[in-house]
């Protein structure tokens, strides 16, 4: 678990893409982004206070997250020093850089001196269980997706913001870095060892209140051959009361595999389905949600109502109409 | 890549159950087995000759490979003076305990020492890539079994030994530490960080000869939810060609997990070969091997009989039987 509130590092950040990371904090979490921490030449802006280092302690920053992708997943000399200065202020560091904090010396010596953490979220800290398929108590809900990428960490922020502002208990169970470094917690899946990875998602996602929702987010996709078993192990470990089908619908190809058609909405209904009642027999597909960022204001509403038609479900782009139908749903089930 | 010959340390076996690597190893590669290793009150014997560590090297033995499970998985005092002993010797170390030969300072520093290598297959010593999908040349066949632990490796290894039995070109490829210390390499797939399981089964079944099959042994179940993850692996990343559906009829629920039925034999076929199909559309289901061996002589071969019937495929128990017919169809593809 990671300290909060958080100061964002934004480095030098070519454009506002390579800080996804910061924008994810910013947009889901606004009470942990206390202020950001921009050098030179930084692109990127989070419409937050810029602060200085021990402007952010004074305003009680507990950790600097590395809210920005680098060239190379390198932590350049210009970043390390602002991350030593750091440490010695007294924050504890946070990042989901490929190059890991923990393997740099220097930093490990002035965390050890300072007593402060490294937090390395692509890695796993925990010795995950052999999943048990014990049926938990709460429910649970898992976005799955026709491909890798298309909006279902987003889906499950936006579902779990709307049943927190309808006063429900709700919780974003985050499954890969950027959903980690988001909410301070979670389990970095595609990370973990395969025999534990069904294991690590039960972790993840203990029981509850009987009214409580889990929002778990998901990776890859049953249909993505590169990435099928940690999906499996999703579907699987999750024990999903609900699944929301995820869809992006201008995608030519599977993501990185020219050779493999994107599936067909129904396709992945139905075997998710059919996959998540071994678990759960009592599972059910509650809705759709698309990103239709590809699709111009002038015909994406026609696009998602010919998907709801035909499949008989709301079908809704969250990030252009909300998540209150597909909340609407689970709670209808 | 584990040296061979090798000379089989059957330890203390308290019964010819905890010997059951080396048992795999005389069955299935009786040319790599020169001779067996036995301490004082061992309850093992693979009809092998008993040598010393002298004899076994003057034999040619390279690996001294620990063929015998033990309590805990811990190497004991007396297991651990032979090991040291055998590296004086001139032998690597082959081991699929949990406790790692590597972890064990005094090992390392004598095999250091006498040049030797310590390998355990329980970890993976490979960078394996992320899948491509790409199409590969060559022919391949999984096991997928409605359980864990019904009898894949065993159908695997006689179907290889079957067509290699017809001068066929054909190779069995190990994706567990058992079938890895049998054929002296492969991929400890439960091991493999998740991102990487469907790249790591393409590492291990390379574009070969168009008439050569692997035989790819498999591992957990498409239905069992604490594995699944990694037999979806084994789906995707082995495009296989050809399923063989395996089965244990006497067990009362899935393995480890009492409130889970095991599923039809129809409905392993429908699912693994739906699957399939997304890297393989040419897949076929060609035969059914079930583990027999909780019944008696008397009524075996009706059972085996009635699932023919019914499904309509080849059915033997490859250790009753012999794998021929499941050959038989796979060639007939």
């Amino acid at each position: 678990m990671i300290n909060t509130p958080y100061l964002l590092f934004l480095g030098d950040a070519p454009d506002p893409l390579a800080a996804k990371v910061a924008q994810g904090i910013r947009d889901w979490r606004p009470q942990y982004a206390l202020g950001q921490l921009r050098l030179d030449g930084c692109q990127a802006d989070m419409k937050l206070p810029d602060m200085t280092l021990t402007e952010g302690r004074a305003a009680g920053a507990q950790t600097l997250v590395i809210g920005v992708a680098n060239r190379g997943g390198r932590i350049s000399p210009l970043w390390k020093s602002v991350l030593l200065d750091a440490l010695a202020a007294g924050y504890d560091l946070a990042s989901g850089l490929h190059n890991l904090l923990r393997d740099d010396a220097d930093l490990v010596a002035a965390a050890t001196a300072h007593g402060r953490t490294l937090h390395d979220v692509r890695v796993p800290t925990v010795a995950y269980p052999i999943a048990n398929g014990v049926k938990r108590s709460g429910k649970r809900c898992l976005a799955v997706g026709t491909d890798c990428s298309v909006g279902k960490m987003y889906t499950g922020l936006a579902m779990d913001a709307e049943m927190k502002a309808r006063g429900l208990k709700s919780s974003f169970r985050a499954t890969g870095q950027t959903g980690i470094l988001i909410t301070g917690e979670g389990v970095p899946l595609d990370a973990v060892v395969a025999d534990f990875m069904a294991g690590a998602v039960e972790w993840l996602t203990p029981d509850n209140d009987p009214d409580h929702w889990d929002h778990i987010e998901g990776q890859g996709s049953l249909f993505h051959i590169s990435y099928s078993g940690v999906t499996m192990a999703l579907v699987h470990g999750g024990q999903p009361d609900a699944l929301v089908l995820c869809h992006e619908p201008t995608r030519p190809h599977m993501r990185g595999l020219p050779d493999y058609a994107v599936p067909k909405l129904a396709d992945l209904r139905d075997l998710a389905l059919q996959l998540a009642r071994m678990a759960n027999p009592a599972c059910q597909v509650v809705g759709i949600s698309v990103n239709t960022s590809g699709l111009g204001d002038d015909v994406f509403e026609d696009y998602l109502a010919g998907v709801e038609r035909e499949l008989g479900l709301p079908t809704v782009d969250p990030f252009r109409q909300g998540a209150d139908r597909l909340v609407d749903a689970l709670l209808a089930l």
